[in-house]
């Protein structure tokens, strides 16, 4: 399709642009092998994740009031260490280890398909992820970001539709004119039915074995690329 | 002194990153010289800057309603354009020649001292311009922005410190560990007022021989530099 309307690119940012699974269990291995814990660390990572969705839940039901996502990974933090059985971590390795999801590494792909689609697009993220966290995963990783938007400077998670459009309010622009990329049906389908173009980014591996959906687009979206070069090469940049 | 806990540089932008008197007068002689105006283009500059604080003012006195600075922008470019007895421009026209804000260039410093103080820092806008507007500038003059803070993410104008605090809250950080960096002596004040750290940076032409103030650092500020490059140097960039 012509993409000539097209002024910014907003992206998800965990499992599309990150790869949190391998990274997250690697920060967990180093903060917690050198505890004495050997476990299964994507298992760990898994876990930790699983908590992720609930947590935000009670906050877009009107049952708890924004708070950020680094205070929602903290308290899931410690809820999976109970699961595990893991002890001993005083409140500063608590807060390292928390900060692991500012540290999760791009796949491969990520840092050259954006610096390509920079040239041509304003670059933001619509991430659940708080402004820090972003920011410090951008400086960790060389995520060229022109803007971070999302649910901290909404204060409302995604799927909520205030989150989507206040990002697109603050670019100044009309939904239409800003296309949401993502490795997730569920994200994109919330995004296009505020008006913003649609792009799905294949992350079959973002829950490795685990994985139980989004292999590929369910709907009808405007692009369907198999990672951000390929994204980069149909957008023309 | 010692820049160890400084982990973020937030920065005024009209005046300390980029020269508007200039770049105004250009744009608005481009869009204007055309309809078979001629007139003092940096007079028309100096007119339309004028009315930047008053606008601010109605807002920050709870007078009116928080709006970007866009809007202000514009009604104040329909009153400068009244005093000026320029007649005979359409929406679209007005439209374009509002975002002239979004086209500043950089002192020549900017660009360079910037790319330097980001390998070391958080660098983000600390500007009471919108964040379209900051995003634009950023393109239009590579400005290699990590974050966009300022009025708009916290709906209040500076020197108000919910301003500087919310972006200080959206890093994560304490005030203690943000330097703000400004050409305005006033606008350090009111950061270090609430705790940040002080950067300033001579802009003696900013408002060409009609300067009257900011000539020289007059108060005692972490950091005095001249341009962004001696800034990059004073701390170990």
């Amino acid at each position: 399709m012509d993409c000539g309307d097209i002024k910014a690119l907003v992206f998800d940012v965990f499992g599309t642009v990150v790869d949190w699974r391998t990274s997250i269990a690697r920060e967990a291995e180093k903060c917690l092998s050198s505890k004495g814990y050997d476990l299964d660390w994507l298992s760990f990572a898994d876990a930790w994740r699983g908590k992720y969705q609930p947590a935000m839940q009670k906050i877009r039901n009107g049952n708890r009031g924004f708070v950020r996502l680094d205070v929602l990974h903290r308290e899931n933090l410690i809820e999976v260490l109970n699961d595990f059985d893991i002890k001993g971590l005083n409140d500063l390795e608590l807060g390292d280890l928390n900060k692991a999801w500012h540290r999760l590494d791009p796949w491969p792909d990520s840092v050259m398909g954006l610096v390509r689609l920079k040239k041509k697009f304003i670059i933001g993220t619509m991430s659940n992820g708080n402004v820090a966290l972003m920011v410090n995963m951008a400086k960790h990783g060389g995520l060229p970001w022109d803007v971070i938007l999302g649910a901290e400077p909404a204060q409302s998670y995604k799927p909520e539709p205030k989150t989507y459009l206040t990002g697109v309010d603050w670019l100044n622009l009309n939904p239409s004119e800003v296309l949401m990329c993502a490795a997730h049906n569920s994200d994109l389908l919330a995004a296009a039915a505020q008006g913003l173009r649609t792009a799905f980014i294949a992350r079959p591996t973002e829950y490795g074995p685990n994985q139980k959906e989004d292999f590929k687009a369910e709907h009808d979206f405007d692009y369907v690329s198999g990672n951000m070069i390929d994204l980069a090469d149909q957008l023309g940049c």
